[in-house]
């Protein structure tokens, strides 16, 4: 078998055979197959798609390229929420203790931030002394001492997809649905997963802006997950906003402390909404509670009660981090005073957000990652305080822009402006948070 | 620019500007751009195509990318043949001496067979002593002094098109019909021609086997090179079974120079009516002669008188070669005794032939590469007797298999064998040597 005979026969349309696709995850991951050539399949996948059958089995042939996590020495049901990425898209920080404190076990395995989404590991490590960089033993121990753990992908854990995946991105294959099911589910199936709810983002500051394209890649998931075992569920949810108001590493932290605190301020309530809706499906698929109606209850109680602020305590310490943190977010998180104002240029209603376009601007002011190698400044970020479908007037605040380099965030002020549109009416209905729950 | 915008826009069928397609060349060429990134590309041309605008740009790019020879000394006007590839397909090797006898220089950049095609540089190669590595000046020496040179493609002449060349055999995408025109164009380009006949092969040994692909390959030759600056004209011709009887290389040397030698064989008479179109459409391209009749008879001369003979001893000896080849073929190339026949399996009429099964059998006995660093045995070969149409009886040889080693040559030989087809009665017409000549 040759590389080039199973590129050509994806280049010609044709169906790719178990042993085809096996023979090339084992030469991705064992380095036989070059980079050129991987690439090149990876396009020719992403302009002809592939069949179910072919998905199904380039994504058990990802997830067994590695490892794969043993936890069956805990009992408690495993499960995991993950979301394909958005602006401002900060539930992992709020599900990963309310489902914890319900008594599921969350083993997170999360990303860094690329381009205009923000990344949970990125967003931890605002924490001071946070460690994301666990070893699998000592993953285990924190998932076992709290319920819930967090940490990056590792080379051990579906190293085929940690190769392609940074292939695709510098070769504009990332939004292929076949690439991008087979990754996700590939890692969570590495994760040793027995659950799991997707948050499949759609709107300007998704990677699918079109609602078709996203139910789509909701179906694929979880027909995929599904075969490889995990019971999924996947939800369309809108990102046409930003979620919540913070935009930035640790501003959007002290918002999720602030949830988990019961400080919740109205921007914010969507953050909460979303979290507890993805939480109640996950214990539902985990079966630890039967119906949605019990496992909502179950979630505000842990919520009302602390033992979800608990839990992301335990964590903080057993991550090493400053679990003080809980108590005055302001005081330790790495925040600055200054702040810039984001005005509305004219009168009206908010119509549309350009929201990718937010998510650039921070990302360009040191938020987030134009390049893999950037480093991260967790003290940018952008507090959005008006909505689609909100009133404004000219030279209202939309929100503040925070940095202490005055003319970059200049720039990122004036880019966030004309991502606001404002038009004479409102326009139409507002954006439902949760568009679709796709079971199947 | 970011290489990855640009492999975007070809991947989501944006026409590529020509900032943009130089800006990749020029990565490509100073190796900027990654290779995984190069053939992701590519398989986006290959699969989205190219216009017209574009096709012209990438030429002009790879064309620019290296230096260009200059022959501005030589007063004689330059011209060259180039052919797609097939099997048995040796009319350089003719063409070459004829033209420069007529008054023609001919800078004739070559390559080496890969797959089912043989190359003229190992052809020539089985010439004892014959060197194509030749220095810039020592190629503009042989052509000054001989009227044509023979050598490979160096890495300073459109070092793009190596790369991406090299590439393209690796990743599937040799087929994309703009890949190939601004392949052939850019080199040809970069030595300096003024005008150039191309053989568009098609049918069964050829790389194109529906005419009306390779049609559409012509016409973008034609066009691509007209714009480049070069006066081009496209032969369509026929590829559904060797051309004359030799398939190797000493004994495809032997074949031309039989046929230089006025000693032509029957089943040798296409390689020269082939060999005399392609190079009266050269003379006149070049303006050496007006009408085609009279290039012909100029060719006729040339060939009768044994001037262009003489060429091509001139050549050998200029390029290192044992030049009494010339006079003994049989005593001084490189051929064995030990053959084996090719038999008819069953009595009828020939009405096709597998001619890619007949070139991958003599590459597989080490007549060709199957890869790139292969060693070339030149010693081995087929040599047909029969064509398709012919009359044969079950057991009748259809041809001879040359090897010293018998038990891969059995194996040849039962390739060969059922790569004839035998009908009960002749198939309609027989092939068109000559199909169609393309102006535009």
């Amino acid at each position: 078998m040759r590389p080039q005979d199973i590129i050509r026969k994806k280049r010609d349309r044709e169906q790719l055979l178990p042993a085809e696709i096996n023979f090339f995850i084992d030469g991705v991951t064992n380095g036989q197959i070059a980079d050129y050539q991987i690439s090149a399949l990876l396009m020719a996948i992403y302009l002809n798609g592939m069949n179910e059958a072919e998905q199904q089995c380039l994504t058990e042939a990802m997830l067994q390229s590695g490892s794969i996590m043993d936890f069956s020495s805990i009992a408690r049901p495993k499960a995991d929420k993950h979301s394909t990425g958005g602006v401002g898209d900060k539930t992992s920080l709020v599900i990963a203790p309310l489902a914890a404190a319900c008594g599921v076990c969350v083993p997170m395995i999360s990303g860094r931030g690329l381009g205009h989404t923000g990344g949970t590991l990125d967003k931890l490590e605002s924490i001071p002394g946070y460690r994301v960089d666990l070893s699998a033993r000592e993953f285990q121990n924190v998932l076992e001492q709290v319920g819930y753990a967090m940490a990056g992908q590792t080379g051990e854990l579906a190293p085929a997809d940690k190769k392609m995946y940074a292939l695709r991105d510098a070769t504009a294959t990332v939004e292929a649905i076949p690439l991008i099911v087979a990754s996700i589910i590939s890692k969570k199936g590495a994760a040793g997963l027995e659950a799991m709810v997707i948050d499949v983002k759609v709107g300007s500051g998704a990677f699918m802006r079109e609602e078709e394209r996203a139910r789509a890649l909701a179906q694929a998931l979880v027909k995929t997950g599904n075969s490889c075992g995990i019971r999924t569920r996947a939800f369309l949810t809108d990102m046409n906003q930003p979620l919540g108001c913070a935009v930035g590493n640790s501003i959007e932290v002290k918002e999720c402390i602030e949830i988990l605190r019961g400080e919740i301020a109205p921007g914010a309530r969507p953050v909460l909404d979303l979290s507890m809706e993805l939480s109640a499906h996950m214990l539902v698929l985990s079966h630890v509670e039967d119906l949605l109606a019990e496992a909502r209850q179950r979630l505000q109680r842990a919520l009302d009660s602390g033992d979800a602020l608990e839990r992301f305590r335990q964590n903080i310490v057993a991550q090493g981090g400053d679990p003080s943190v809980c108590d005055d977010p302001s005081g330790v998180l790495p925040l600055v005073r200054e702040s810039f104002k984001v005005e509305s240029r004219r009168s009206g209603y908010i119509t549309a957000v350009e929201t990718t376009e937010i998510g650039n601007a921070i990302a360009a002011l040191g938020g987030g990652r134009v390049r893999i190698d950037d480093t991260i400044d967790a003290t940018v970020g952008f507090l959005s305080e008006i909505k689609i479908g909100d009133k404004v007037t000219a030279g209202q605040t939309l929100g503040v822009v925070f940095s202490r380099q005055e003319s970059r965030a200049r720039e990122a002020v004036s880019r966030i402006q004309a991502a606001y549109q404002v038009g004479e009416e409102p326009k139409g209905n507002l954006p439902t948070l949760i568009k679709e729950i796709v079971n199947e």
